[in-house]
């Protein structure tokens, strides 16, 4: 099987469609694809790092910083979330039968050489610092993710 | 015109996306195109049957399975649900204006040879058992979604 | 680098996924780049004219119209709208950092020879006018959309 190109933008940062999309990228990347991840909008909160990390934000990048999710274990359900309660329940349903949470399909990604690139633009909208993502990302703009686009065959927006 | 593929990933199972999806699904099948679709996620609602099927649950996959909308006709929009009522005016509205609704467009889409596809690590993960879809699916997980994709043209997550 | 084509099928009204779908857009028109961007559903909200158009609806048509955000400058994000506050500041910050509002965005698609189609069932179903829309727009339904997106490398789903 000859080598592909995927690539997936993660527009969102439900737990639900960030599941989805590390699913996908950890599967192409086992059958030996090339893949890229571009995280953009609430996507970010995915890769934010568990901690607060101090930074210099003016007062409404921090007021937005706060209300966001902070990482993977912090994410919810788009729907049935039921002020975390639905989360929990399917955390706990997902953990019983022996599936990969979000944290440990993002490890595997990393591990699988997953590219995973953080939106430059939105980080600026949104106030988010390099230093408050998690290590190993690279940084680029919507030039980068159309010039790998371009290169794939398998092009999806989550 | 020469024959092509194409996959569609149902993952949502609001009204509106879901009619988005069968709307494209059975355009490129009505012009010739293979069409494959995977449900995932909250997008198994849609090939619910109707009605209850007596299967064994556990507790919190019978909860999962009574909170979530039991097929096609049950389905809500994502916005301007109004507790029913923008559901019900939208229906009314297609009816009236002679648009399929979305169990005469997954009828078609069988007429038509659409290959529907449910995803078998989320019906794991949300408790649904094939005997509580509708018939005629097929039932498979990421890889055979990532061979189809390769091979198509087209690959849209909806 | 040769000359390629994208399309986008912009289904959200949100602001923040309008903003998305019009970055990419704008960004593939700048390296050269044909892209067609169809809007159905609630997508085409991004396409209102903001002042009320006087044209005959139905009682139904006229509710859903009123209920619906007229054009660019009136949308909200998809999450932490909180009632208009979210978006607002979202609007400010992109503002001070001298990031381009979706008016702006949209006027350099048009610049750019980006070809906006309104997709004509959904203009049907939601009971909106071509009048009602802004000018220079493209009509077409599935069909047209499937043949674009059959000649283009990249098709996003947003």
């Amino acid at each position: 099987m000859e080598r592909t190109k995927k690539t997936i933008i993660v527009f969102s940062g439900d737990l639900d469609r960030a599941l989805a999309a590390f699913i996908i990228a950890n599967g192409a990347a086992a059958m030996g694809d090339e893949v890229t991840m571009f995280f953009t909008f609430w996507g970010l909160n995915i890769l934010r790092k568990p901690d607060k990390v101090p930074v210099r934000k003016s007062f409404l990048e921090a007021l937005f910083g706060r209300m966001m999710p902070r990482g993977a274990g912090k994410l919810g359900l788009s729907r049935m979330n039921f002020g975390g309660l639905g989360t929990a329940m399917m955390k706990y349903v997902m953990k019983k039968k022996c599936i990969a949470s979000l944290p440990e399909l993002i490890a595997t990604a990393r591990e699988q050489g997953v590219k995973l690139v953080a939106c430059t633009m939105s980080m600026d909208v949104m106030g988010i610092r390099a230093e408050e993502l998690i290590d190993g990302l690279e940084f680029a703009g919507v030039a980068t993710y159309l010039g790998e686009a371009d290169e794939a065959n398998v092009n999806l927006f989550i």
